[in-house]
């Protein structure tokens, strides 16, 4: 993969500040990078938009927003107007997308997560239209169901979109999170003109805290190649975002994480 | 639920030996016991069978068969000449079904492993057919995919049982496996008369590990009381098998651990 076509997402070298982050990226011929909020939590997504379009970088993503499943009406109050800040960032920052971790069935009860995601979404959707602010479902590992997205698969998100169809509403399709469904390629051929985001890493073992085992793409099990391959038939044009959420390798200097992130890209 | 309709998996209490598992299960009016293939390995699977037979004790199934997924024509024939032993001990146990773990997509390639798995099953099965045994296949977590099963999905599991219609074939379905799905009670329905196991645990985070962070009933997520309704009305009959991997009940005196199986699954 030549890097211009790629994106570095900011949780990939998490000790990174934003300018150290823009400097990674730049000196390695990124195209763009992928910001978590904490990123510019202090400086504001306002000079983070200065910084990266300084630097030429694009912004593929925010991460997050979402969080649909809190069971409290303050809770909920909360998380709603975090992401009408989410999505006032996504527009400061003119991302091609805000990624939505839906939220976990934290109590168990599955039916109900989904529905409450399924009005949360509905519910934000309008505002995100009308700040021209395209939301990204992402399916996440069934492993994270309880506490994360009880939006286990990508048929989920399908499904979801045809509920509330809207140019506003997509998919950010991680390899980590979907490349075990047997249904995978039907789906992504479902999700055509629909993927706002692709994003690698791979699969590694053991499971050692299931948010942040990841490996490098090529240290692991997941056929990339084919991944990145299958969606972009599926008309997928952006960048392909690095998101490499290790324990062990966050415990590197962020320079040598890069370079492995740099390497792993390369022989895709 | 009423204990006579459960069963006490082995490996749920690890390192009791098949006599001390005999008497965990009888002292608690179980109406069975499950055995890994290890617990009667030292005194063969006849005496087993005498041993539960006088004890009362249903054989609710033997684990395991399968790994059909090895890569070498030398590995392969060991995992067969396995397969042909835990068929035959299956028959000695007199037990509901032998469990089959297909076997992981080892090299990433899921269509491979899914294509050798469908042969697998399709060699074996005249031999149990044979032996009058039953083989259940168990779709598994989509976490273990590298290295137990590519057979991710309850709808993966019918999809075979369609291409190899046979009385001896069915399925062994885990909670533990199969609760994050949105398919599940459609894939449940689908699968009436096919359920020749069902075993209960619960999730709990985090995964330390991912064949063995499994909690007792009632310690984590899952809706165990729907689950198995939805077994029964989809005609499953035999004992719900209370199967736990989890290190931290291992580490406790079999005893507690039985006492604790038994106080989840009063619970259901």
């Amino acid at each position: 993969m030549d890097l211009s076509h790629a994106s570095l997402n900011s949780i990939t070298v998490r000790s990174a500040s934003l300018a150290e982050l823009v400097a990674l990226a730049t000196d390695r011929g990124f195209g763009g990078v992928s910001l978590w909020r904490d990123t510019y939590a202090t400086i504001g997504a306002d000079a983070a938009a200065r910084a990266t379009r300084d630097a030429g970088l694009r912004v593929t993503s925010v991460c997050r927003g979402g969080m649909f499943t809190h069971g409290t009406a303050a809770e909920r109050r909360i998380a709603w107007e975090d992401n009408l800040r989410a999505v006032d960032e996504t527009r400061a920052l003119g991302a091609d997308c805000l990624v939505l971790v839906c939220g976990g069935a934290v109590d168990g009860d599955l039916a109900r997560a989904r529905g409450q995601i399924s009005d949360g979404i509905a519910a934000l959707l309008p505002y995100a239209e009308g700040a021209g602010v395209k939301l990204a479902i992402e399916p996440m590992h069934p492993m994270m169901i309880a506490d994360r997205s009880a939006i286990t698969s990508l048929a989920e998100a399908n499904d979801l979109l045809d509920e509330l169809p809207s140019p506003s509403l997509g998919i950010a399709l991680d390899a980590y999170h979907v490349f075990w469904d047997a249904a995978l390629e039907r789906e992504v051929h479902r999700a055509a003109g629909r993927l706002l985001s692709i994003q690698v890493c791979d699969w590694v073992l053991p499971i050692q805290g299931q948010l942040s085992s990841r490996g490098m793409p090529g240290e692991g099990t997941i056929d990339l190649s084919a991944f990145v391959a299958l969606g972009r038939a599926a008309g997928f044009e952006g960048l392909v975002e690095v998101e490499v959420l290790s324990d062990r390798w966050w415990r590197e200097d962020p320079t040598i994480t890069a370079d492995a992130a740099v390497a792993g890209l390369t022989a895709i």
